[in-house]
């Protein structure tokens, strides 16, 4: 099965389950006892059977082209995110990292966008590499605290695409990350959670990057250095886990140049680390993250608004 | 004027303004079209000056004996908070940070407590540091991005105390500190709101953190290496800061030995680092962090439950 989480043309959010790759059922209408907000579905016991038993046999109603998609969990109570998880990652950067611990940091709801929705870049002067991260997402369905490596995979809802976009000037400012991992808007979540019965075992399937059609990270999900068990393992020895908790595994690194690469030498920095084969996301193109046997996360990319001050409410 | 977020014996939330130390006017009471969440009141213009309005020259009708305290916000959009802010908290640690640029992580809504509540211990073989540390809270009122320097304050709706308790071990397994700031129930936020108005400029105040009674960490706010304003600045650069976020602002260093102090050396460690004179939280004590001016966040300290594997719903 695959949900969706969307909001409609009155603006009342809902959760869909997939006929095709566009077209869903309206489940709130089928059940209408249904929560309407996918976190608040997890977090009943019954809440994934309950939503099956609603659709089975329905004709979808609804298409992507008439509805709003959400951020698949676009309200978790946390959004915890893997760095240099895949060795092709870590050797491009030069970075180190634990061997015994993973390396863990957290994002803002705030940072993330839908399927379909535009990432934006930050203005040049801001932020001048924008840079894609094709992630597993893994959602947990039932929470838990000092949960074994061996039942960890009891407590995952299903898996999605995540863009953890990165704003790399930032990231480097200092130690912690802190808001070049949570610029507004940089990264994407969706489209659809997949079920853990249907999606089966993460190492059986690959993450691969795409920018303006070009594939820039292609690795399977089994060289993961800290898998989705023993993370969920080492998370839960401090924290409770929470229904509709978000997990992105990290990225894996760049493929070698493609024929007709073309930014200069300094843009092709990461950070201060040059890695070839890594392009930039600028406004006017169109990322995608691809799981195999999962599906594909798109979004066009715009530039966001020029510095200028905008006092909010 | 000084406001708190409270849960009435029926399980709803109120926002209440303080008689006195430990009395306050149930507000929600007095003008039933107030949001009853402080998040959502910060997120009306009118907000403040209208709890004001519905509060003035009215009797106390609640004591903080009557109510459970919530966390000042239990639920912001963002809990950001800086790391190695005040030159002696780097000396004392030995680490680096920027000259240039503010260090910055994120915390979960899930790590805080609330004035008087119990911060959980964690059990000693998992973290044997379990440290406090004093801060002052910064609460957003206006939103807004790219906030000039000289704007910042015209964002800020008041200040509270925060206790942004570590587990040090986890925060040294990797480079990020992820999870060793996040442990459940492991910091602190209140007891209340101080409007800016009334709290005036944080350079003219002090913050103070006691364990059992012996004043561990003293010193003046005007320390602060970033200051207020220049953290606004900074986050609102990438993210659009909105009503009801919070900026804790970093911590202080420990204050020299004091008589009778009888940790043995190796507890005495704060990670790879000695600290003389810090002393860690550890159950059956009381730790305060008391703002001057402000007020005093007093919590209880417990021992978390035991490890063993604690499926959720």
């Amino acid at each position: 099965m695959r949900v969706v989480s969307f909001e409609r043309k009155d603006g009342s959010s809902g959760i869909g389950v997939m006929s095709d790759d566009t077209r869903f059922i309206d489940a709130n209408r089928r059940d209408a006892a249904l929560p309407d907000m996918l976190r608040a579905l997890l977090a009943r016991s019954d809440g994934l059977a309950r939503l099956r038993k609603a659709c089975a046999g329905q004709a979808a109603d609804l298409s992507f082209a008439d509805v709003k998609l959400l951020p698949l969990i676009p309200d978790p109570h946390a959004l915890w995110a893997l760095a240099l998880n895949y060795k092709s990652h870590i050797e491009e950067t030069g970075l180190t990292t634990s061997k015994d611990y993973p390396q863990i940091f957290l994002r803002t709801a705030a940072s993330q966008v839908a399927h379909l929705a535009p990432l934006k870049a930050p203005p040049f002067e801001i932020g001048s590499a924008f840079d894609y991260e094709g992630e597993l997402a893994v959602i947990i369905g039932r929470g838990g605290r000092h949960i074994p490596v061996d039942k960890a995979l009891d407590h995952v809802a299903g898996y999605s695409c995540y863009n953890e976009g990165s704003v790399r000037n930032f990231q480097e400012h200092n130690r912690q990350f802190g808001l070049g991992k949570n610029f507004e808007a940089s990264g994407s979540f969706g489209p659809w959670l997949m079920t853990a019965d249907e999606f089966g075992r993460p190492e059986d399937h690959t993450v691969s990057t795409r920018l303006n059609g070009v594939t820039r990270q292609h690795a399977p999900i089994s060289d993961l250095l800290f898998s989705v068990e023993k993370i969920i393992h080492y998370l839960s020895t401090g924290y409770s886990l929470r229904p509709g908790d978000v997990i992105i595994t990290g990225t894996p690194g760049a493929l070698p140049p493609q024929p007709g690469d073309t930014e200069s030498v300094p843009e092709k920095q990461y950070g201060r680390f040059k890695v070839p084969g890594l392009a930039h996301m600028r406004a006017g193109g169109t990322v995608e993250v691809e799981i195999s046997g999962l599906g594909v996360l798109r979004n066009p990319i715009v530039a966001d608004e020029p510095v200028a001050y905008r006092p909010g409410t």
